[in-house]
């Protein structure tokens, strides 16, 4: 009888272990205020990341991998003018879009990321298939948009991701001579000494989904359009493992968002990890350290998203506001734009 | 009387403080054997990293920062065909010279890269300027290129970098089909049913400097060519910060060599560094648990040099050979090639 029960126990253990799945993700972190937004605005943004939520969500309850719902997920959003990724990517100085994503998967480490691409329709399936067909992490450029196109992934002309008002802040930043980061609103006019500034009040439009799935994998993935008037080339922290995207069973899966310079000299995705497996902090306690205190300190404004094997989510940021939500198999669900008073993020 | 002892035990202490300085350096880690190797060819290495190491002591001797430190040490391995940086670069798929490298300040956290670029004399100093002179962290490509020639960088006609040793091993390594790591001597020929392989008997010519100096300030920099026949302008851990290259006052200064892709999915060189901040590790623990376990576990093929706050210097690799080597106010000093039997290295 005792062993029937153990049996039975393990049965439904298991059982429990596999339902437990759930989906986090964001669109972005900056200055975003409620009384700078719209009604038809703000619904536009809950609806789209409630679809980009639910169609993760679908893939992994019909036992899908964490891998495929992030790929997936952040598809519906790089497909979306509202965010900072694919279709409504930022211009960089010259005029272009020069695309950067990556991914992780948590169950083994392996990693794949492209930087600087402007013909390749979705930048995150590409970092996939970087992992899944190349024995590299990351390509850059038209090198990597060559290895896309041999791979046979979906190429595009560069007007695919045009959207008028990116156009616009590209016009408005070069008068202003200064580097904006993404979706931002009219800012006051800044004056540097530098070669440029970064207006006080930006925002971010970087999307990323973390996953966990029912196998019990957690994965993590970024996309992004990096910064308006951006130049020479630059790379920011969304294609670097470690800084901008980072999965591991052991820990937890982190997605970032923010001033991405920052990002990769703290080494963000990968010190929530750290935190966790080296001071076993919670993923709550270790994601507040790095955003809310390391990052700060430094002066790096953003947030991120991170799940722990359990399903447990963080959703820490250090500016006003983060596009995000999540979705579990417990049936929580939020989706937010704005700080919350509560803690009740988790 | 006792408050006099004081004084001077404090004086002292700070003069004693401020006159521990130290360097180390690699040339790269792989299978490097001592039956491989010629008399002559052993000493030209010697020979050079012991002259890399002296221009290196001789800035910090005289007060120079550790930042001038790391750049001119590592200039003098760009400037030598021995070398996989600068000139003796490998050559891409295309016959082409990509270089990447990178650099961080400990006292800061500052850093600065550059990737994928084919013009610029000294890479590590391109670093330096994107680091000191932009608001960027990492450039890459042709808009790196312009960067430099609009910062005053020395450019020079690919033709520079050649070396007819370099350009014999990608027709070797395009004859087998493979991806071959930099200064690889002859190895059997492997067929692969992936798009290429790896030569199991490969060695790796990145080089690397960490640097401690009189204000107790830590940097550590990285200048590489990447891998012979690479394609799709692949980017290794070099100029990742993190991964490549990482230096933080409070733990250790760390530069990086080996198989690329496994040190960005182990982020390597702040892995080391964590290990030090949240688990209370040595320098010489922290970096054998990260070479000699996680890395080897996962398969990576390389090593690292590491430098503490104290001067003490780690200098482990998991594969038979790294050309390495330090030197230190106290008047020690090393230059090694192959595995040393006992562990008389810190």
């Amino acid at each position: 009888m005792k062993k029937l029960l153990i049996v039975f126990y393990l049965f439904f253990g298991q059982l429990q272990a596999q339902e437990n799945f759930a989906l986090a993700i964001h669109g972005g972190a900056g200055t975003i205020l409620k009384e700078n937004m719209s009604a038809e605005k703000e619904k536009a943004y809950q609806d789209k990341l409630d679809e980009a939520l639910k169609t993760g969500y679908e893939v992994l309850e019909t036992g899908g991998s964490a891998l495929d719902a992030v790929v997936k997920t952040i598809q519906v959003m790089e497909a979306s003018p509202l965010f900072n990724s694919g279709v409504g990517a930022v211009f960089t100085h010259e005029g272009r879009n020069e695309l950067d994503a990556s991914i992780m998967d948590g169950s083994n480490l392996q990693a794949g990321a492209v930087a600087g691409v402007s013909h390749i329709k979705s930048p995150i399936l590409a970092a996939r298939t970087v992992m899944e067909e190349s024995k590299h992490v990351l390509l850059a450029g038209k090198g990597a948009e060559q290895f896309a196109k041999e791979k046979g992934l979906e190429m595009v002309d560069s007007s695919y991701f045009f959207t008028e008002r990116r156009w616009r802040s590209l016009q408005d930043a070069k008068e202003r001579e200064e580097v904006e980061l993404d979706h931002s609103e009219k800012e006051k006019p800044v004056k540097s000494s530098f070669e440029y500034s970064v207006p006080e009040d930006y925002k971010f439009g970087t999307v990323g989904c973390v996953a966990l799935d029912k196998a019990g994998n957690l994965a993590a993935g970024t996309s992004t359009g990096g910064m308006t008037n951006k130049r020479w080339s630059r790379i920011g922290d969304s294609p670097i493992i470690g800084a901008g995207t980072y999965a591991n069973n052991a820990t937890c899966a982190v997605s970032a968002t923010g001033h991405g310079e920052y990002f990769i000299r703290s080494v963000v995705a990968y010190d929530i990890s750290a935190l966790m497996e080296y001071k076993g902090l919670s993923l709550k306690e270790a994601g507040d350290e790095v955003v809310m205190h390391k990052l700060k300190e430094l002066g790096g404004a953003g947030g991120v998203i991170s799940m722990d094997k359990a399903g447990n989510v963080g959703m820490p940021f250090n500016t006003t506001g983060m596009y995000r939500g999540f979705m579990k198999s417990n049936g929580e669900k939020q989706v937010l734009i704005y700080k919350e008073a509560s803690g009740k993020e988790q």
